[in-house]
């Protein structure tokens, strides 16, 4: 299992996903500041990974709390949360781990648990997300595999592997499934401007998995289809609507078009935690701009000329109308999806968080 | 002007494009090996600016030629020729340009001219295509101003600008003429990875001129059309078949079907030295399959990790139904193209190249 974040001791540890492929490098945060500006400068990313990082940074947070009182270290507790709800504006499971956290802060405390019986039980819980969240990508890639035939050319935009979350991936743990049953899997993907989460992240998984990878420049997706080289196309979501519409890294939804143009089947892979019932459509969901520098720059190469402007919108929204199907670990939504999303997210109760 | 291509004393000066936006450097060739090494590697590129460095080229390896007799002077003439044509496959300017050169070469000789004669004609000749680049520049850029409306926010891919061509670009020759017409033009660049010609050439020739330019990565243009950000889109083609299909740089196949599923125009500014009825279709067009490294690597920076393959054809095949018009120094082709371009290239004869 790659190791994209634990808990060791009192702090935490995640690979600096900034710096793969060309340097294995971790960093340990040891409060939870330090947490959030993980997550705010990308040192780990992906919906899912996200939402566990800020977990385990609340519950790093309030352990380390010298509050003597329930009151005093429920004013912590509020503001660590919302230190973690500022980090990044689109992935949904980052606020439904925020709630979940807050869910189990209100039961330990209703309960008249004392500061570190609480701080226990936040533990508990940021261990619990982030544990879900390894058996939910295991559990969608089985269901995803079924949709794979059994020698497949997919392509996939992003990093939506086992980096983006616990661990084995959304996008890609349906692709490690199918090869884990021995289906024939050859992978394009994309390398995904401007963070070149693809280049690096998807493909560095891939290979250490042995699995064919092959990069290509964004731009180059729609060529490979017109010449028959692509047969599906899985991706990742950081939200997805209650009608279907999904919010994902920029440049998936020039893909999903592209691949209705070519009859090319385009799946979306996600735990429930990403399905969001209260953002009725995508244009609801709010789209991180990032800095220009991401645009500007590669490494210490500087690639616009100083004059021009640049746009960097971290995520774009695919409507529905495009997607085949939404994989998740309770099985697979097909549209309309206002019915077959409402249906998955209500089969188990217990295990989803609202946003209230 | 530009300063892309310019003969001087015994040798011809390219300003490097590999190198802007950084650094305005000139590469002086003083032999024909050379120029073809400069085309080759990308020094100037560009369909019509590689068929004026050919031109030049040639030219350049003839007058330095020491054959006393006709008969050793026209065996180097064919040598530089196919030296000159194996230096990239699919911009079929290339091939017009070496066929013109051959024709003067054919007429200058059959007329009895001395060695010295037949190398002042093809000078002559290189002159005159270069001359006549600019002005089917300026001539096709005020057929397609008419297309752009008073206020209009444009999309380009790669670089179809004076650095691609003679003088004052294709694409950007169009986008010139509307704003020198006073029109409110705002032009949206593609990055266009690999080579960047976009974020480095494109943006630097429009920030120069004062037009308003923005970069994006070319995953997010599907994004700019969905949100409306977009009125049309002209890019220039390096090959257009007899059938109206356009070859040009990877990436203009996915933005036509953007385009297409959007409903915005997706015009293409070319010269009709681009237009090669000798192919019927673009399956036809052979594409350029660049090294590697192109792709692994920005600057110093190494994006891939070792074990991942890529791919990297430099082209890509837009089929005819895309394309709303084709725009040139003659006129404006609109579908069916099999006769518009018909009657265009056919409507000077003299000025066509064929490519017996």
């Amino acid at each position: 299992m790659l190791p994209t974040i634990e808990c060791r001791d009192d702090a935490i540890v995640m690979i600096d996903q900034r710096k793969l492929p060309a340097a294995e490098v971790y960093v340990t945060c040891k409060t939870a500041p330090e947490v959030a500006k993980a997550i705010k400068t990308m040192v780990i990313r992906g919906a899912p990974a996200i939402g566990v990082a800020a977990a385990m940074g609340i519950a790093l947070g309030m352990r380390r709390s010298k509050a003597t009182g329930t009151r005093q270290f429920t004013t912590e507790f509020q503001k660590t949360c919302d230190l973690m709800a500022a980090t990044r504006p689109t992935a949904v499971n980052l606020f439904w781990a925020i709630d979940r956290m807050k869910r189990a802060f209100a039961d330990a405390a209703q309960g008249g648990g004392s500061v570190a019986e609480i701080a226990q039980r936040l533990e508990a819980e940021a261990r619990r997300i982030h544990d879900e969240d390894v058996e939910s990508c295991r559990s969608l890639g089985a269901h995803g595999a079924a949709l794979v035939p059994e020698s497949a050319r997919i392509l996939t935009h992003c990093n939506a592997g086992a980096l983006a979350t616990a661990g084995y991936g959304t996008a890609l743990g349906v692709i490690r499934a199918a090869a884990a049953q021995g289906k024939r899997v050859a992978v394009l993907a994309d390398e995904t401007r401007p963070f070149l989460q693809g280049a690096r992240l998807t493909a560095w998984e891939l290979v250490r998995d042995g699995i064919d990878t092959t990069v290509i420049t964004d731009n180059m997706a729609g060529a490979m289809m017109r010449l028959g080289s692509v047969d599906l196309v899985v991706v990742g979501a950081d939200r997805i609507a209650a009608n279907g519409d999904v919010a994902n890294k920029v440049g998936t939804y020039s893909v999903a078009v592209l691949a209705k143009a070519h009859g090319i089947p385009f799946y979306v892979a996600a735990p429930i935690s990403t399905v969001d019932l209260d953002t009725a459509d995508g244009d609801r969901i709010p789209i991180e701009e990032r800095s220009d520098r991401e645009v500007t720059h590669v490494g210490a190469s500087r690639l616009t000329p100083e004059g021009a402007r640049v746009r960097n919108p971290a995520f774009d929204v695919t409507p529905a109308q495009y997607v085949t199907a939404i994989i998740t670990e309770r099985g697979i939504a097909r549209p309309p999806y206002a019915e077959s999303l409402a249906q998955l997210v209500g089969s188990r109760q217990p295990a989803v968080g609202s946003l209230s």
